[in-house]
């Protein structure tokens, strides 16, 4: 039987992709360490024998493709999101990226490699730039000077795939995310806003000084690019995914937050220009490659955020 | 006592680096894992006390702490040079590359973190780049796409050391090298030139056609170029260090080692644009941030080659 490797298909964004694979006709087996993700969701696809679960630390080869061989299944392509998403933990222990967003790397090239698995669609991210200041930035724009330890573990996936392609490897796209903001949220500035107004409703306490900028993709959207490039043609390629616009700021990611969920709460702003080190406080992103096959995001970063907020409010079960 | 530690010192480059900051006055520590490096050359250094060596698997931060608290120095800088030099070998198996070329920076940066070390020099390679055809790279230039796994882990090294420097780390300085040649020579094209047309005096085979060109630089210019960056200010610099100009071809050097070696071989090219797959055919250099510095190689790529078959030749005992 045919069937998509998702792996780390039980986090956040995996989640989204899976259920869009499933809905599209594939056969899906996720495999996942469970340290961040969540398989409850899963329950009915399961049952329906639709999708295979399998819990596996991706950073082992071996016991990847032991895990494969049990399933009974050929693997005709690799989803690749298995990641630490937890940045700041990356930075105060580089260990943790090496391992969960390096390694897996690593070891899902050698299981492919052994399979003779011939396509992968890899999960990168806009933090393998690094801090250009809010220049527009291209897929071709260096340098590359990633600031966490997790967009260093990212860009040295992205290395060791594109010596694969070189060497072996059929085919890879490479997906560079935005911030990616929906549901199941497990992290980021909305989860953490919504999170602090309810500890305490009548002021928001924010990390930084509110300016920081980025670009912000509901993750309705980002699954649709991804499945849409997934289609085109190519050896090799490399995409930045983004809306069409310059971003929201965090001032207005934590107005939205208290609008939804209490119009009088005071926002209090922090007075550095990053939420913590390792984070770009500006950044923007040149989407011509992307539009020029034809996708745009159906929704611009602030309706994005807006849709996130309703949807992570109800989440936590608040608004 | 202040002790420079330079990892992979045993190696052919480390030997000149080391022996030139023992010529400046420094006390150094050479760490090697020895498969590849050799330390006949230190003789007199080590019996003076002006070097101390250990034998040590830089890919692992516990065994190298433990090597350099048992040496009882105090260790001011880092020159990490450890890496697999082997290419073709860290494309049939990427954990070579991996070990050797990757999880030694890792393991460095740890070692260097706990040991509150603030200088790192970091040798690292044009196979960054990739192949862009011989367009004269800037150290900006975009995109960074390795062919080889050994010049993703040499990229996966400077975004590790990049992410480190935003955290905690003080200094660092990133050289990428071109082509290097002089002695020890332990690889690279002079060296199996040289061995080929030993074994066959009147025939030189050559892989690939001999339009591959690429720029030289003898290894005394690289290692003075090296100590010259190190004295410079600046938190993160990144060089690429190489003569000025547009490089030799394979065909010049097949020429070189024949007219110094069996004038009246026949030299026989392959058909193959590329020596073997992970190879750049191609390359030139843009070192106008070099120049920028004050430096410059004393030898171009053609005089770096002839002096190099020269050395080469007497190293193997022919010439």
């Amino acid at each position: 039987m045919r069937v998509s490797l998702v792996a780390g298909g039980a986090g956040f964004i995996g989640q989204n992709l899976v259920r869009a694979l499933v809905e599209g006709g594939r056969k899906v087996l996720v495999v996942d360490d469970l340290s961040l993700g969540r398989t409850e969701s899963f329950g009915a696809l399961l049952a329906d024998d639709l999708l295979l679960f399998r819990q596996v630390d991706c950073s082992d080869a071996e016991t990847l493709s032991a895990a494969v061989r049990e399933a009974g299944v050929e693997i005709t392509e690799v989803w690749h999101l298995a990641a630490n998403s937890d940045i700041p933990a990356g930075i105060s222990d580089p260990t943790v990226d090496l391992k969960r967003t390096f390694l897996t790397t690593f070891a899902i090239l050698q299981f492919m490699r052994e399979a003779g698995v011939p396509a992968l669609h890899f999960a990168s991210s806009s933090a393998i730039y690094g801090d250009h200041r809010g220049l527009a930035l291209s897929e071709d724009t260096g340098p590359w000077e990633p600031i966490s330890n997790y967009g260093a573990m990212k860009l040295a996936s992205e290395a060791q795939i594109r010596a694969a392609v070189e060497a072996w490897l059929p085919r890879a796209n490479i997906f560079r995310f935005p911030n990616v903001v929906g549901v199941p949220a497990t992290h980021g500035v909305i989860l953490d806003l919504v999170r602090k107004l309810a500890r305490t409703p009548d002021r928001l306490e924010v990390l930084g000084d509110g300016t920081q900028s980025k670009p912000y993709l509901h993750v309705d959207d980002l699954v649709e690019s991804m499945l849409h490039i997934a289609g085109l043609d190519g050896r090799h390629r490399v995409f930045n995914i983004g809306p069409d616009d310059d971003g929201a700021s965090v001032r207005s990611i934590a107005e939205a937050v208290r609008d939804h969920l209490s119009p009088d709460a005071e926002i209090a702003f922090g007075t550095a220009p990053r939420g913590w080190v390792g984070d770009v406080s500006q950044m923007r992103y040149d989407i011509s490659r992307l539009k020029a096959t034809g996708w745009q995001a159906r929704l611009s970063s602030a309706e994005a955020v807006r849709r996130a907020v309703i949807q992570i409010s109800a989440q936590e079960a608040l608004g």
